[in-house]
């Protein structure tokens, strides 16, 4: 009864609050659904391939145009222009490791990237926040940093890839600074600085040296940060993307390279020509990771969804999104690249839809083998709010599909030819042997789904699962204690921050 | 562009109300997610067989022991308990076609069972109904006639897989003979009648044939009625419902047996077992309905899920149920016969736990290539209610499954290379040549989702999915028009049903 002992383990909750799975690594051991037959997605390819030759792509910074020229692409200075031979793409792309591990200040939650390993990250990068009680507001540092604290006490959250929220309440120059100070010392799971100019990854370089205690070289062959770097959709690549991008892959850090090529806006209207244009950006900018530094631990990232024709809103878990989720996970396979999707969807409220289109992104990300499922817990409107209370239904979504993806386990004992015997035709298992042996653990336990009955629900308020949800957000906000750190630790993190503070700051 | 064209005819309505997708066989062209080894499925079908040797299933009905044992099989009259030797079973259930047709009043809406295909069925069979200005009430007769009406009227509904909500104002023992006319006139789908004792499936013989102008040979070679026959697990099948099995397998009506699997309460706490109890169970009334009738056509139905081990209270759309089903396919395609799943919840509101409980089922079912999803639409409560507005959040998540099983075309147009030369770096797609071309049926249009921005959202009333499904639901019943009979055909039915409801009732 191996299972069953790791499964009581699991129902402790280390600090309080609502009984939730025990931290997990998340493997997928079924075969990823395929859309693309493998003749469509080495059409795909070829065609990504023709365009990054024929029509290339813009790297708006010379520092890059220097490297790429020098390795053989065609370089146009007026236009920022760059064409790339195929042979050197692939020469390039083929240095990327397959599998790497990101480190977390806490070695616990050191992260296993590749192969079929997922991990999935709280919501990033919105402007906007919400919860039933304060409505929709700007983001701001007391939700950024109460963001922080579900996104740790969630065990199902594996880290955090990007602010949950903006803070615009500190001031832009430092902000990354106060940010960077919160994530390490409120959580201990792996984070993420913005690849926005070169000084925010040096920051951040510096404080996770600090806040892990080791030296460059470690830093290096241990890779703790990874960073997004959107393509500017279509073919373009900014030019403080690219200086963070420099920093991150000269320090061996993780460039997770994600297009943003929304079909019928930034990218062609037909999905084959979203996910045509999607990686043939995403292998331009991880040659230029490569060309900074061989073995850099980078992520083919697939962003494709649709925009309504009608409005040109951005749609989030459309049929459309689904497909490209999935057809994202075999480009990537293709290339032997850890692959990063996201759960994402279009809703402006904690209601059936935001769940229905939340569902349709993540069985594709899972089921498309993503390594990294970012934005997992807490996106809404399109990235527009973290959801205090999405953040919680998405942590049910989340461990149900980690639940899942366990095996079924077929053996004698499990068959319980025994219990049927035992209990006979007609009967009931309830007070079986084979059962009570198997009760407490034998079945998932969820976080928030109610299945008490019609009469007991409606006399309990007849809450939704959006009134559970903001209940539970605050419990585990009340049971949150912050992990533990080394106290010379916390004052070295603060020296830094207040020196950077007081020193004039880059843009 | 014939794609194109397809999509642009599928946008208009036959008969008004909301724009949804016009009717569709849906095939899906994806490889099953397959949650056993092949080993393991073979070790699940040798422990069924060896249950059904050693343990045995009751059958409690003295013309199907008497069929039985003179099949071989080893019958104990005092117990009721049928033996069966393992080749017998699968020499009977080996004659079991593996796609059929049903056929409906109206042939556009003949269903193709068997293959890739998959067809969605209404809710069925729910003691209460609920929407939301009239709450939760006991089913009734309009609310009967009402549920008909939508799923006549969504085009996503295949058929009606039984009463999609039980009128008990109408006399039980004349009920059928009312809801039969209703099925036929109210709707022009696939309809089906319970097995509940003989006289029940012998007037829907009756009333099929007036109603298609046929006489039994036609009948019985052109199948048009589907009951679903439930073990009562564990281990049992019931006198009434074996009498209608009777009834349908003589005339080569299509028969879904669907052992209630409640892993905990009706089959073993664990998956492996409860899955070797469903297949069993399956197989033995299976062997039955081909011992009537060689080749009549049946389906493999799994409904195997977990009970709440605290209150005892069915669970659906589990990660257990979603593994269950995706195994139940499994094992139906080891034995080539068509597969039933469900659409399943536990939830007692239109929220996001319905909607997420939904899509785990909905997933399992399409993934598992079921051909007949059971209560695709609009069950709630582990089936307690039959919900108005929780059929449109159904019928949308139905239409985007529909939409993602349509392969991605990769052709040199849809790849749009020339479309990226257009729009260049850093441009936009929306007013390029490839995109005014396609634009318009480019992308899947929701019948329910809400893509707008916030505060358009929230100025229009800030609804919620559940609300919006509300305005929907009432008008598809005011745009809904019966669809055509004979007036000789409908006058034929009244007097079939008024001919019998003066006639002495047979229980």
């Amino acid at each position: 009864m191996a299972r069953d002992t790791t499964r009581r383990r699991e129902r402790r909750t280390k600090s309080g609050g609502p009984q939730q799975l025990s931290w997990r690594a998340v493997e997928n051991p079924y075969k990823p659904i395929e859309v693309l037959t493998p003749e469509q997605v080495e059409k795909i390819h070829d065609a990504s391939l023709r365009v990054l030759r024929d029509l290339g792509m813009e790297f708006l910074n010379d520092r890059a145009m220097d490297l790429l020229e020098k390795a053989g692409a065609r370089v146009d200075r007026a236009s920022k222009r760059v064409r790339f031979d195929p042979a050197m793409v692939m020469q390039h792309v083929g240095k990327a490791p397959s599998r790497f591990t990101l480190h977390a200040r806490n070695p616990a939650h050191d992260l296993a990237i590749g192969g079929n390993a997922a991990v999935f990250s709280a919501v990033a990068s919105a402007p906007n926040c919400s919860d039933m009680d304060g409505g929709r507001r700007p983001g701001n540092h007391v939700d950024y940093q109460n963001l922080l604290r579900l996104a740790q006490s969630l065990n199902i959250v594996h880290l955090c890839a990007g602010y949950p929220v903006e803070p615009i309440d500190l001031p832009a120059a430092t902000r990354h600074l106060d940010c960077y100070y919160d994530y390490i010392t409120l959580t201990d799971k792996v984070w993420h600085p913005y690849s926005l100019g070169a000084q925010r990854i040096i920051d951040a370089l510096a404080m996770d040296r600090i806040a892990r205690g080791i030296g460059v070289e470690e830093q290096i062959a241990k890779p703790a940060l990874i960073t997004i770097v959107n393509t500017n959709s279509p073919l373009r690549l900014d030019g403080p993307m690219i200086e963070g991008l420099f920093e991150m892959a000269e320090h061996g850090q993780v460039v997770c390279v994600t297009p943003f090529t929304l079909s019928g806006a930034m990218a062609p209207v037909t999905l084959a020509g979203a996910l045509v244009q999607q990686n043939a950006e995403a292998l331009a900018a991880i040659t230029l990771c490569q060309l900074v530094r061989p073995g850099t631990p980078v992520m083919y990232g697939g962003f494709t969804s649709n925009v309504d024709m009608k409005s040109g809103a951005p749609a989030f878990g459309t049929p459309e999104y689904a497909r490209a989720a999935l057809a994202g996970g075999q480009l990537a396979r293709r290339y032997s690249i850890p692959y990063r999707s996201s759960n994402a969807n279009a809703c402006t409220i904690v209601d059936a839809q935001a769940a229905y289109e939340s569902e349709m992104s993540v069985w594709s990300a899972v089921m498309g083998h993503a390594n990294l499922v970012m934005h997992a817990a807490g996106w809404m409107e399109g990235g527009l709010v973290a959801s205090f209370e999405k953040m919680v239904v998405d942590a049910e979504i989340l461990q149900m599909m980690a639940e899942f993806l366990r095996p079924i386990e077929v053996t004698e004992e499990t068959m319980g030819i025994s219990a049927m015997e035992e209990v006979g035709p007609g009967g009931h298992y309830f007070g079986a042997a084979h059962t009570l042996e198997r009760y407490e653990t034998a079945f998932y336990s969820p976080i928030l789904s109610d299945w008490r009955n019609f009469e007991t629900w409606r006399l309990d308020g007849a809450k939704t699962a959006f009134d559970r949800a903001n209940a539970i957000y605050k419990e585990l906000l009340v049971a949150y204690e912050p992990p533990p750190i080394d106290p010379g630790i916390d004052e070295a993190l603060k020296d830094y921050v207040g020196k950077r503070k007081a020193e004039p700051i880059a843009a």
